[in-house]
C-alpha cells in the first residue's frame, strides 16, 4: 500500500525518514538489479514487473509462502539474512516439486516500524538466493503497519513464479508400485517446527552462542541453518531422468508430505535409514518431545524426497553424489491405500 | 510454513482444531475451485500450482502487494470481505498498468490465531474478485503466528500474475507532449491513506454506523467502499485503443503516481476538474488536514489515470461511459522536466 514510487525502483518504503529511505532504496535497488537479466522488460518503478518468457514454455508454475516463526529466532539472535535466503529456497523447492523452473520472485516484507537495516539485509539475502536459482527479483513491497505487527517482529512472504515445458509438469500421477523413494539430506529444521523449537529454547533457557558438544556447534548455528535449496541439483536431474513425484518435506514431516504426491492405490513404505542431524536429537532430549510429535513436526533429516523408477535409482543417487548433496534410498512404493508407513 | 496438506487443496491451515479445520478447508476448497478453469493443471494439494499459458504470450507480468491498514478498520467494523476483494482489485489494477491480463492469483493470510470465519470470508471474497477479472486462485497460504501479529489483526498479501503479448507491454515510453490525460473515478480511499483516516476516526470518536448527511451515508460505508477494479474496462479498451501509459493512483496521490509513468522530458499538467467523493472533504474537515497532505495521501476521486493521443481521447471517454465508469479529461502532457503540476 505504500507506493511512493522511486524512478528506477519498484521497492517502496514509507514511514522512514527521507535520508534513511534514500539510502535504503539505494541498497534495495542495487540488490534487485543485481538479479536482473536482459529478459526483464519492466521492473524498475513499474506498477507491475514484466519478464520475457523463455521459448517452449507450456505452463506457468507458482507458489507463495511465508517464513513462519523461524524469523522470530533469527530476529532475536541477530541473523536476519537467513530468513531472506530461506523464503527463496523454500519457494524454489516447492516450485521444483511441480517441475517448475524458477523465473521470477516477488517479495513482501512488513513490520510495525520499518528497520532499514533489517529490510536491506533481508532483500540482499533474497537477491543472492534468487541468483543461485536463476530467478530475477521482479518486484516487492515493504509495508509499515504499527497496529498489526508486534515489537520488532516482521513477516516475509515470497512468491516464486516459474515455467515448465508442455510435457514437463510433475504431478505424481505416474507413480506406481515398485518405484523407489530417494531422500535428500536436510541441513536441520529448514523452516518448520519453530513454534515447538522456540518453546524448547525458552523453557530450557538456552545460551544460543555457547558451543554444545551434543550439537557439535552452538544452538544458534544449529537452529538457524539455512533452508537447503534443492532446486539447482533437482533441475539438472530432471534433464537426465524422468521423475514421477517430488515432495518438499515441510510442516507435518516426511510421511504426510510424501503422501501428498502419491496417487490413489499407491503406498509409500519407508524402510531406509539416514543420518539425522544432531539438532533433532538435541531438541527431543532437551524438550522431552515424544517420537510421534517429532515425526509429525520436523523433517528429521530428509528435506526433499523423490520417487523414481527402480532402474533409475542408481543414476539418481550418483547424480546427487556428484552435486555434493547426500541422497539416501529410503523406501519404495507398494500397492495399497494412499498413505505412508514407517519408519 | 504450515503445510499439513489436504488432498485436493493447496490451502493449508495449522493450529485450528481438527473439525473447524476440516470445515474451513471445505469452504476454502469450494471458493478456490470455483475460480478454476480447464487450464489449471495443478492446484489442489500440489506444492506449486500450474496453469497452461494462453497462445501468443510474450511476457509474464506480476505484482505483489498487501492491503495495509484498511484491514484494521474492516476488522473493527466487521467487514472483512472488503479486504479480500480489495487485495485482488489492487493487484489487478497494478497489473493492467503494465498491460498485463490477469491469469492467476496467489494469496497469503496471516494472523496471531487463525479465525476460521475470518479466513473463509477473506478467501471467498478473493475468489469472487478473481472471477471478476478472469484470474484463477492458483494457490495460497494461511499462517498462524502468535508472536508476530497483534490481537485479532491480520495481514493479507496477494500476488497477481498475468500475461501480455509480445507487443503488449505498456511502459510509458511512447508518451509525448500533446497527449491527453484521462482520469477514472474512484469509489473513495480505495486502500490508501488509512493510517491518516484511522487517526481522524479515532480522534473524532466517529460512530461508524450513524448516517452522516455530509457523507450521504455512514462512516463505515464511506470509509470501507471496495477498491474499484478497473481491469475489465481497461483491458477491453486496450483492444480498441493504443494507450501510452496507465497509472494506478495509490499512496502518494495523483501527481506522484502519474509521474511514475512519464518519460524524461514530459510533464503532466492537470487542469481538469472532477467530482470528489464526499468522504475526502469529510476527512479533511473532521481531521483538519491541510490541502497538501490531502493531495499527497489520497486519490481525491481519481483512482486510475491513463495517457492517450489527443485523437483518441473522445473514444476513450465514450468507452468508459459505456462501461458505466465515470471518466474525466483531467489534463495534458507538455514539454518539460519529468513531473506533474496542479491542480
Amino acid at each position: 500500500m505504500t507506493s511512493e514510487g522511486r524512478p528506477g525502483l519498484t521497492y517502496r518504503a514509507a514511514g522512514v525518514d527521507v535520508d534513511a529511505k534514500a539510502r535504503l532504496l539505494d541498497r534495495l535497488g542495487a540488490a534487485v538489479t543485481s538479479t536482473h537479466s536482459p529478459a526483464v522488460a519492466l521492473g524498475a518503478g513499474a506498477f507491475a514487473g514484466a519478464i520475457g518468457l523463455p521459448a517452449g514454455t507450456g505452463f506457468l508454475v507458482a507458489t507463495t509462502d511465508g517464513v513462519g516463526t523461524k524469523a522470530l529466532l533469527a530476529r532475536r539472535w541477530g541473523r536476519d539474512a537467513v530468513v531472506g535466503a530461506d523464503v527463496v529456497a523454500h519457494a524454489a523447492n516447492d516450485l521444483v516439486c511441480s517441475g517448475g523452473r524458477p523465473l521470477a520472485f516477488l517479495d513482501y516484507v512488513a513490520m510495525a516500524r520499518l528497520d532499514a537495516a533489517v529490510v536491506a539485509t533481508l532483500v540482499e539475502a533474497m537477491a543472492e538466493a534468487c541468483g543461485a536459482v536463476g530467478a530475477v527479483l521482479l518486484g516487492g513491497e515493504t509495508a509499515e503497519m504499527p497496529d498489526v505487527y508486534t515489537g520488532d517482529a516482521y513477516d516475509v512472504v515470497g512468491t516464486m513464479i516459474g515455467v515448465a515445458p508442455p510435457d514437463g509438469l510433475i504431478t505424481g500421477a505416474t507413480v506406481r508400485p515398485g518405484d523407489r523413494i530417494v531422500g535428500l539430506a536436510s541441513t536441520g529444521l529448514h523452516t518448520n517446527g519453530y513454534s515447538l523449537a522456540r518453546r524448547v529454547v525458552d523453557q530450557a533457557g538456552i545460551d544460543p552462542d555457547a558451543p554444545d558438544p551434543r550439537l557439535g556447534t552452538t544452538a544458534a548455528d544449529a537452529l538457524l541453518q539455512p533452508h537447503r535449496c534443492y532446486a539447482p541439483a533437482m533441475l539438472s536431474l530432471l534433464e537426465r531422468v524422468r521423475v514421477a513425484a517430488i515432495a518438499h518435506i515441510t510442516g507435518g514431516g516426511l510421511p504426510s508430505n510424501l503422501a501428498r504426491v502419491l496417487p490413489e492405490g499407491c503406498r509409500g513404505r519407508l524402510a531406509g535409514v539416514w543420518p539425522r542431524p544432531p539438532v533433532f536429537d538435541w531438541l527431543q532430549r532437551v524438550g522431552g518431545i515424544a517420537d510421534d510429535e517429532m515425526r509429525q513436526t520436523f523433517n528429521l533429516g530428509v528435506g526433499m524426497a523423490l520417487i523414481v523408477r527402480r532402474r533409475d535409482e542408481a543414476t539418481v543417487l550418483e547424480h546427487f553424489a556428484r552435486a555434493a548433496l547426500a541422497a539416501f534410498p529410503i523406501g519404495e512404493v507398494v500397492e495399497g491405500p494412499r498413505g505412508v508407513d514407517g519408519p
